[in-house]
């Protein structure tokens, strides 16, 4: 047997329930037997109370150690991943649990076939932006936080609009009154934007795109601009209703009047993973039903 | 000088700024100098530390003592004085303070040469649907609110989608997952239901239209049913995240999963008086600002 | 046995396919077996070269003679057979072949039990609005068209904004330069209206919706008018390109520079039957796919 | 008098009316006087009866001679003068008659303050792409079209749905049902393609926007794609109603079902010359009415 293409193997996963367990006991298995270091996130061992015969490791040792971190769940658990590898440079891969995902675009049943190939150096892979989003406070305070679909900034509490200003490497967009906007990716394109009345983006685009949420003026559209722009978002001085800021719709923060998010692509591309013969317009076709027209 | 066609007028304001006050002072001297009772809001008297001659009233007697409310202020105003005044069957005339608003369409300017008019007996009216919902919640309890513009359902404090089932005279519609729902009445089809993509209703049709807000499901569209209709909105039982609703954008109430919205139009309908050749196509021209192409 | 609810029945169809021969052969025997007296389109008789042993008639000897008409084929046969059976207030029932249609919602395999149940006078009926639209030329010429679901403006020919001018009553809207507009009853709103769009409207709704196509201007909306409104719409004089109207997609006219569409709705209902349980709601749910979210 | 960053001029306009013979005697004058050579599109003499002491070229002599073309007119006129001089590689610069245009950004009041610092070399420069379409028959011939906004595959004739094809790059997107479908440039997304409910594309974005017109099918959104993408529509083999397709509005060609439009973007771009400060940001607030929210 011929040394495998990735050797150490991470697994990541979240919820547990009966038909997971077996997944991971299968992928477990396989894995071993292909003679793969296999690291199993810790919160795996914890619910199955149970290494599987694996060394066990945080996020961190992980992605210093592995060569390759398969993902088993939904996009959620996925984007909470690819969040903690990126800046390991460890690929991702993804095996859906239920429904096909826009990421984990491995079915369980085919598994196992899949990992032989890529096991083997047969792969297709691409490469993925995040952002990279500072929260700065009137006072000067940022905090940093990391997406791999978006930011969104949306009103709290109560059905009021916010008021703010959105800015392009410096210069003056416009002000508008709305329920919020969201900054996205490309794979974040067809996720909360596309709720929004956003466009797809293709995934290799180096392009951020802006969708208003439920805008007061008619005219607002979606806005896509180059990969390298700056957006910065202020909440302006004027408003009385507070804002909040998620990113991939995790990690809620509250913003202030004149608070500003100032979202930029991060350097690092994050790598995926996919069998060959990877095409994400057919999971879009399948994600959005294009085959079956009313 | 003959009798005012309105002889027992209440004044309904909020806010108090220099304009107002000018604008208060000059109209509470026009309706005297008619001959007019004047029923001036408590509220006002307060922050005038002045009653300016008239007797001062809260909303209760202004609504069983008044032929007429005058509403100086924006739609916010007007909105919360309709709800007051529909059950006692008091018309509702609006000054409008600043911009140009959808309800308050009378100009200071052109205040006194208006009022004339309709002291005389001329003028146009037309009525405006108001929805009665009540909020039932699974232990059944039930809270009744008023609402001239809207009623949304809306998604709390973080960025997750909430999933909710609509029924129409006890018939589902769709059960389906978004960041909230609008059922707004024509009057309110150019309020939120509009930033939210809803069409346009002409204040005269018996309809409601229910318009879903960033709905996941691609093809969901604003439904736009008889005025008579029974909407049920009904938070499902395996949400995470709790929604509230608004009223007019006010009176926020959090719902719990199981809890339910019951939407009905109000039998009684809030009367609007207005200067002869009222044109409500003139005003959303001018609102939606029609006239200008790109 | 007892005397069928509907003692004369036309029998309307338009193509010919192996499939539509069977079920056509098996309704009219199925009718004829409960003592009915059919009447079947001469069209049918032509490409069948056998009149099935049925009496055969042209639209206006069925119109005059039957109870109940039944349409077998899909929407476009069903919106044609409506224009024509209308003034004769012949009602009508649609089967469908192929998929299930908005108007043909009678599966041919039920189709017999269902028939069954409806002579026997156990059924659902709805009356469906038509627009009748005067087509008037500058020199003051008009012609009527009528039809179920829309009357389009459209451009003509080459890839050219027209600039058409909106009338609600008598009373200006706007004036838009766009691909076009449609006017549509609630019957016509999941038809074309749709795609550019606009809202779905409840069939029993007493409106008409007015959905422009591709504005040049972003705050153009659709909007609802109630179902008494008269709607002009003027293709304006400055108009280098023409423009041509068509109901129910069929009959196209040209336009010139001047013209105008005069839409009101028709005095007369057409009254539709359908089997027990009928719920327009089901089929808005399987024809949008509302099921099968992202 | 040091020599002009430009030397020699071409200048290229469309009609003739009062204003623009005032602007276009100025702008010759000024330029003669900065020792530019000028060379006036043989057109614009035509109508003048007069060559203001300029030589008079065609376009093809003006692309090769010329350092600089100037358009007076609207959008309309700079595509065409953008189409006939990119291969030559000659940059433009456009002055508006009438209202501000997207590519004619020059006011007829600063335009020789304007030129001051252009011709001294002080100027803003930007490269938009063009799109270079063959349309391909069914037995294999094919014509090229050039367009810097858009392409426009669209319905002809009646108002019948044309269903077609589309793949990015070989790749199979979908088979749709609708009136058309835009091709556009980042130059072209506000044009057309915005009407159609497409997303607004910065110019320097190496991107095309796919936005489908009118789609029958609930989920079809507009689709962004890398600039180097191959985008073939094909018109499906089974409509029953023909196509056309539209480069810039202009230069309408029918098409058989069988047919396809195969678009790339063009290898060279086209230079555009704007006045220190250029903002396309400014003139999208100043076209889309940004500023003014209902």
């Amino acid at each position: 047997m011929s040394k495998p293409h990735f050797q150490t193997i991470g697994i990541i996963t979240k919820t547990s329930d009966e038909r997971l367990v077996h997944i991971l006991k299968t992928l477990v298995g396989h894995l071993l037997g292909h003679g793969c270091r296999v690291l199993l996130h810790e919160s795996a061992c914890q619910w199955l109370e149970d290494d599987l015969g694996c060394e066990t490791a945080d996020l961190d040792a992980m992605g210093q150690a592995a060569d390759l971190a398969i993902v088993i769940g939904g996009d959620g658990t996925f984007l909470a991943a690819g969040r903690a590898m990126v800046d390991h440079q460890v690929p991702l891969l993804g095996i859906n649990v239920g429904r096909l995902g826009f990421l984990v675009d491995v079915s369980p049943h085919e598994m196992q076939s899949r990992l032989d190939e890529i096991l083997a150096g047969e792969y297709d892979e691409d490469y993925r932006s995040l952002l990279a989003t500072r929260v700065v406070s009137q006072n000067g305070e940022a905090v940093e936080q990391l997406s791999l679909n978006d930011v969104v900034l949306h009103i709290r509490d109560v059905v009021r609009m916010i008021e703010f200003e959105t800015r392009i490497d410096g210069r003056h967009v416009n002000t508008q009154r709305a329920d919020g906007i969201v900054v996205a990716t490309p794979t974040g394109s067809t996720a909360y934007a596309l709720s929004g009345g956003g466009p797809i983006l293709a995934p290799s685009l180096d392009a951020l795109v802006l969708v208003p949420i439920c805008p007061h003026g008619l005219s607002n559209r979606p806005l896509v601009v180059h990969g390298d722009s700056e957006v910065e978002i202020r909440v302006c001085e004027q408003n009385r209703s507070n804002a909040q800021a998620a990113f991939d719709g995790q990690a809620s923060t509250f913003l202030e009047p004149g608070d500003r998010l100032i979202v930029r692509r991060k350097k690092t591309c994050l790598r995926l993973i996919h069998p060959v013969g990877y095409d994400y317009l057919q999971i879009l076709r399948a994600k959005l039903g294009w085959g079956e027209q009313p």
